[in-house]
């Protein structure tokens, strides 16, 4: 990640970027009593791009958003609830999410086609909307500069803390800002296409003035080199969410394709997508670890990225990275597994930068060596296959007795 | 599963087939000092089918084996050992599994052709060849024809408990016996061609005469209908085996392809393999729930097994069911995230025989009432696609606390 001419805004959020207000109320919908609904808003339509989940059993509010970012319309707001997922129920969990939509669009006198809405939480449970539709009025009078954090709060779930970012660079002569939060802490697995996977949400809002197919283009290859490279059980969920809003109020000269500005922006959204990212492993259920896995030299990027993931979700190579065990027997036998075909007489293992396997077999260094690596709190293991080109990365975490104790007893 | 003309035989094993003998001994790979080497034994050279691992890691006695086998001449034993898996252990490796053959056929005044070898245990440790050696020794003099038992133990890791069967049929007029012994309880997510996955060492015995192309024929469909239906943590391992040996001495006519005796010699070597192969499920670590997943009307089979995988697989769905929650939201991701092509709208879900979800939407059910169900020590989960004629079925269980604890401390 270059950081060069991006400057880090602390305490910074969705509300960083000129032009965008935020709020997080309590609706009523967790029996937490926490709060549980967010809205974002632009007085300034935004030029918007999204990816969603690729399950097939979407969302209700999935199916919704899509529809609209397919009228390739400026967006103003989007309305988000935790606690209900409002999947897998029906035509009236459609005519729900349609509501919200234009309860929220009433409100702040807007067309319903640009509001979007995205919901996390129980899946199959019908939406109350009663609570929902006073849960938005307070939401849009709840609306403030300042209401990044509040809103931040308001999407988590299981999640312990909130992630939120922004950072700002120069752009013919204007500060530009870009400012981000997710929420995600398990049945996280990406692999969106511009599109992601998990229950992940993520909201990214810019003040930048940006070419709408650049957008597209950043917001797709961002979503690759980000929220597709993490996995923390393998599950992927029915409501993930990623949401890009430019509203262009930082008065820079429109940013676009194949110029200086392009990868400067580039950078920045991706270091706001990345920390996002990686905010949602180190925040995996009952994570004690980071792990982040490299496959080099595959013959494809499909070899690559099958022969990581496998590895990432194997729960063998997971739990002995929760016990520190540098059982690297099992981190092979998830890269063979893996369906990637590559010359297992030619891997090579490597704990940080240690030798682990040379040529398929052991490369004789002593275990207590690794372990001294493997019971760190992050740590990287690279597996070199020598059988093409092809490299990637991936993001992950171990499991622990937490995240069965969370997921055992999760209702709400 | 048809019963009938099939007899069980209490306390039955390997050795319960005419001609065959047996011995469990300790040669000290084990730490805790439990048994760690069998010898199965045929007098008469038996027709042998197997399958394998697919994973590209396969360990050097899978790939000695599989020379063996291609050879398609009797085999007359199998030396096995627990506690060191000779996997990932290069020409040093395979040197020691032609060793361990050479070694046993010494003794046994055979042609090493004639022998079999499997391990299982810790990956990417060379095999102690002193202490193997002396065991071997110890393996062949312990042979009885009551060793079933013992070497049932012998091949144990962290399994709670052997696992064996045997059951009689009668050919012709003379009684033909199969037997069958497993071991396996992490590690564990087949998927044999005729070769099976996970750290899943099974091996059956019979003393029926049955036509060479025909017993591999069985051997085929039954892993595909046994050991291909089982998962228990999505692993797959470098050492899994499933060796058949047939010697012939029941004095049956031999059995034929396409006879009523070969239907009942199928039925038969099915019962051995499900129950055996559902025992491994059973003793998955830190199992507390048997959980069957049927999936039904796919357009494909790859769709259905890909549907029912994915579920049996997702962490979310077995932490719900070790908490006994009927969160049906997960089982419906799981599904949607497969990677099986179907209408969404259309799929039904039963847990046992109640609706779950009818056409994609909640059907009703309370949940107290569904809740009930998956508290149960064992249940049916069914999904009915309505997208197709294909339909599959996969046995797993639920990921406790204690699965976690025994693969964070798991070091042979």
């Amino acid at each position: 990640m270059k950081l060069k001419g991006i400057t880090a805004l602390s305490n910074g959020g969705i509300t960083s970027p000129s032009g965008f207000k935020s709020s997080g109320i309590c609706a009523g919908l967790k029996k937490s009593g926490k709060p549980d609904m967010a809205l974002v808003w632009s007085e300034t339509p935004a030029k918007t791009s999204a990816a969603f989940t690729s399950c097939l059993f979407a969302a209700a509010p999935v199916v919704y958003d899509r529809e609209i970012i397919r009228k390739n319309k400026p967006v103003s707001a989007i309305i988000i609830n935790s606690g209900n997922a409002n999947a897998c129920t029906g035509k009236k969990g459609m005519l729900n999410a349609r509501s919200m939509a234009c309860m929220t669009a009433d409100l702040l006198g807007i067309s319903p086609d640009a509001v979007l809405v995205s919901s996390t939480g129980r899946i199959g449970v019908q939406m109350p909307m009663d609570k929902i539709s006073a849960g938005i009025g307070k939401a849009v009078s709840g609306l403030s500069m300042n209401g990044g954090h509040e809103s931040a709060v308001a999407i988590m779930t299981t999640d312990t803390r909130p992630k939120e970012i922004a950072a700002s660079i120069r752009i013919s002569g204007k500060t530009v800002t870009i400012g981000g939060m997710a929420k995600g802490a398990g049945m996280i697995a990406p692999g969106m296409k511009t599109v992601p996977h998990a229950t992940m949400l993520s909201y990214v809002t810019t003040d930048a003035a940006i070419d709408s197919r650049l957008l597209d283009n950043l917001l797709a290859e961002g979503t690759d080199l980000s929220f597709n490279r993490i996995t923390v059980d393998g599950d992927m969920s029915t409501n993930d969410t990623l949401i890009v809003m430019a509203n262009g109020t930082a008065g820079n000269r429109t940013i676009k394709s194949n110029s200086k500005e392009a990868g400067l922006f580039r950078n920045a959204l991706l270091h706001v997508l990345q920390f996002l990212a990686k905010a949602i492993v180190l925040d995996g259920e009952g994570v004690t670890k980071f792990v982040t896995i490299k496959v080099l030299n595959a013959p494809s990027l499909k070899d690559a990225n099958l022969c990581a993931k496998s590895i990432a979700n194997s729960l063998l190579c997971k739990t002995a990275w929760f016990g520190g065990d540098p059982n690297w027997g099992r981190v092979m036998a998830a890269a063979g597994y893996s369906g990637a075909s590559f010359n297992p007489d030619k891997a090579s293992l490597y704990y940080e930068k240690t030798p682990v396997v040379r040529n398929g077999q052991d490369a004789g260094t002593p275990e207590k060596v690794l372990a001294l690596i493997v019971q760190k709190k992050s740590f990287t293991i690279t597996l070199d296959l020598k059988s093409g080109k092809h490299s990637t990365e991936v993001w992950t975490n171990d499991i622990s007795y937490e995240y069965v104790k969370i997921n055992a007893d999760y209702h709400t």
